[in-house]
């Protein structure tokens, strides 16, 4: 049903409280024109869990109305299942094409509440699901036992696989075939994860260079997996920024030089200081200066 | 400013939504009538993370009611900085006595942004406060470091400490003597604790056993450490419930058994079922079948 | 100067104590003629550290004879330096091609240490040598950042990537270009490890299953990634025999199937019993009734 | 059998090769003037991994000299089961009265193979043992659970208690009560394992300390242990030394200014050097600047 890149953005706010509905649809945009596949908003990259259900249904129109008939996907994060219904049905109701459902927030729930949850928030919402399996980041796994178990619902149509272990995505596929649409959703084992068969990525640092990261996945799909590679070494300085504690304010900062955007962030992050900003700001130097001309590609 | 037992007591639902304020009554009057020395509410055991703002109001303001002038304190923990103020500033304006902060939920808050969210709650609420340092749970550390950099707001009066390495106890009152109160914050290392110089235990399994953990507490505190450590010893199976992933659900079980409480938690979190419901039965029918005789203390 | 498969072979044992030297002329010979590009002796898979010096001598001139003057490498693995040296210098003097160094047993040498450890051993052997890193195993990391500060002494020629993290590959390619020749050492990541540019696997299914790992190999080399992946994906199964703490009893059971040799090890470490036998030999006799058809190659 | 206060002691070796015995003499008996209840030789902080048996057993003759009369005991350590067998038989031979089993180094085994791996020691050493738990360092865990698999055997009398975890102890004796002498091997929670009804200590900075470590064990022992907390609040960040991967070149170093010894070690082990030195240093300077008068007890 899903293929290919799609951007997990981030979210642009004002200098007062509140979201920067221009720099949004400037930003969406962007993605847009390099031939990404889609737009999910109000994920980890989008600081969901700071956003107001209002702030959210905000971001889900303007990428509605950015992508043209792409897929939209709302992310589905809460500390409570009550919230997470709350959010799926609203997001439908607002127009949502899909959700991005991630088990839960600050509970860790044990393999029977992590089905119940993802049902109940696919019920809650009625639409196409991509299931987000990241036992790193919120110690709640998604094995591909429990994809075997709900693979029965329809509606689960993906998997963002983020496991932070490459083997992952063999296992699946060994396991369930075609049955989902397996992306990854780490920036840098993207082209592992591409070469062993995933058919797309939830990406990070597309939001600040979209046209190489369109690349790599095209010429993976082309068949053409040196050039993808010389292209995907050049890129790995700036994909790491991705899997950081930092991730939000790393691709903000890259999006600071790479297409003129800002690097505000909702409390308790701030954005990077000191030896680590300008860290950073080397990574991204450096990329700028070397960014590989990119083949033509269908 | 505060020493002893304080429970950090769970929350009782009705059998349809919301909350039963009967049962949260009666449960904290038993608390209170075992000689505790405050309330704390809306923990993680009280499932704070899946209660509305009103609902935090209401329970501080049942056990305020029941607390006859012990100290009350509210716990602070939210994704974002602008909802821990909130609840901060409510629960002030409610009348607690006091915050649990907890740095952060959600996002992994490194030491700078830790000691400013600390910093900004502080000040919304204007209230004594206990700072939770449990890195396992929330994968954000409060260090001694960082205590001593937070000592002169005269406001942060107590640490938490649950890093779940008891050394830590020392290294606080080593680098800071008695310029916190501290308290254990891991049930099935209180004796440890007190051993080594702490004044309070944050308490979970005193919700169902009060008695048994006021008395470990007094008899510590009065110099009868082999006398208490017999009571620790029957008690750790008991206590070992508390850390876990299943901590509510354990602790509410426990206080079906013993107080003739219910086990209804919010989902995502769903009652304990099958071997393990069974299991951990099983250590507290062997725990009430041998409950030792309590010495009398002062 | 080394590319390709090298079997990292298992040690063959007789009834009584001592090494079966008939039955471990005929298992290297299997590789050999399944078109291997050398062999390791006494590593990990080898047993290596319950062996005599003796024993190890005897293995690898077993393994000369049989090698035909492809590569013959002794790995050298010891508690104390001093040992490792011995290891060394003996192995030279008997023939060995190379050594495949782990940097420390037991204790685990920090940066400084690991250094001058690899150091003294490669002055000792004064051999062609691959540096084993593995953190994983041996809580010990050889670091991009240190194959660069051995880069000097052009003794050092390959490394064994271990990681147990295929983004370290492109990390080693992208700081050292070709600097070294680096092998893939965990053998349910090789697939990915050829794809993004790995010039050799030290295998350990191999032993079993020689011809399969070889078309893997010669197929990713020839660009024909399509096929090798279908091959790999049937050997998934089998490859993750590799990486579990039963690795030597696994590969010795799949090799009772396989070539119909025997599965004694030395002790501590005994043959699989029970369940755990029983769920590798299914793993093994399901992969054996699937078993792919290899397409011809150079 | 056996209780109070154990050193595991470090090895003195000579500026050219080979131990310097006369020192290794004169720190022993540092060890048995103030009131140590035994001597353990070539464990962790004896370097006996890089020992010969040679030197084992020239150690473990010097130790009896030494000691007196109270017990002293060889550590037994090797990868492979044949060795360790052997050792514990020259050991029995030589006369030692115990031995410290360590379950395996290198490979990690499993709980059947842990099992046959102590009693295969212990048969042929036929000598009371103390079993080493300690799966931080060794990846492998003796548990309360195997120590009542292993009770029949008579022979195994002791537990070094070393899993970091302090409920471990109360775990070992609410399981088996006084079945074994359960000694904690952490020196930084030596306090409060003697709190929870340990008999013993198998301390390392002993060594440099001897007369504050027993202090501490026997004011506990005596019921006083406030007197023992302050001794141990001063030893703490000395102890600390010894939960490090640097414990032998850090226990050495303090003996170097408390004992005017020396600090080699055998490689792959080096001296600290530069900042890491200079802070040991400091711990240590900083111990000796305010050590403390010790009470007198019996």
């Amino acid at each position: 049903m899903w293929s290919g890149v799609m951007p997990a953005v981030t979210t642009k706010f004002g200098e007062e409280a509140g979201l920067d509905r221009a720099e949004n649809e400037r930003c969406f945009a962007i993605q847009m024109d390099a031939g990404c596949d889609g737009l999910i908003v109000c994920g980890s990259l989008g600081e969901g869990p700071m956003l107001t259900l209002a702030e959210k249904l905000e971001l889900l129109g303007i990428a509605k109305s950015t992508a043209k008939g792409k897929p939209v996907l709302m992310t589905v994060a809460a500390a409570s299942t009550a919230e997470s219904c709350d959010i799926a049905r609203a997001a439908a109701k607002s127009g949502a094409d899909g959700l991005m459902i991630v088990p839960s927030l600050v509970y860790f729930t044990d393999r029977r509440e992590t089905l119940d949850t993802l049902r109940a928030v696919v019920e809650a919402g009625d639409l196409p699901a991509m299931i987000y399996s990241n036992r790193v980041a919120y110690k709640v796994d998604v094995t591909p036992d429990m994809m075997e178990d709900l693979a029965p619902d329809e509606r689960f149509v993906a998997i963002k696989e983020s496991s932070d272990d490459i083997r992952r995505t063999t296992e699946i596929i060994n396991r369930l075939g075609d049955r989902y649409d397996v992306f990854t959703g780490v920036d840098n084992l993207a082209f592992e994860a591409l070469a062993v068969g995933a058919v797309g990525w939830v990406a990070g640092l597309v939001v600040a260079f979209p046209r190489e990261t369109v690349a790599i996945y095209r010429l993976m799909k082309d068949g053409r997996a040196d050039e993808a590679l010389g292209i995907y070494r050049w890129f790995r300085p700036l994909l790491d920024l991705d899997v950081s504690r930092y991730l939000v304010q790393n691709v903000k900062l890259a999006e600071v030089h790479a297409i003129q955007s800002n690097d505000r962030v909702r409390l308790p992050r701030q954005p990077l200081q000191g030896a680590e900003r300008q860290r950073v700001e080397k990574v991204i130097a450096d990329a700028l200066a070397t960014r590989p001309q990119l083949p033509s590609f269908a």
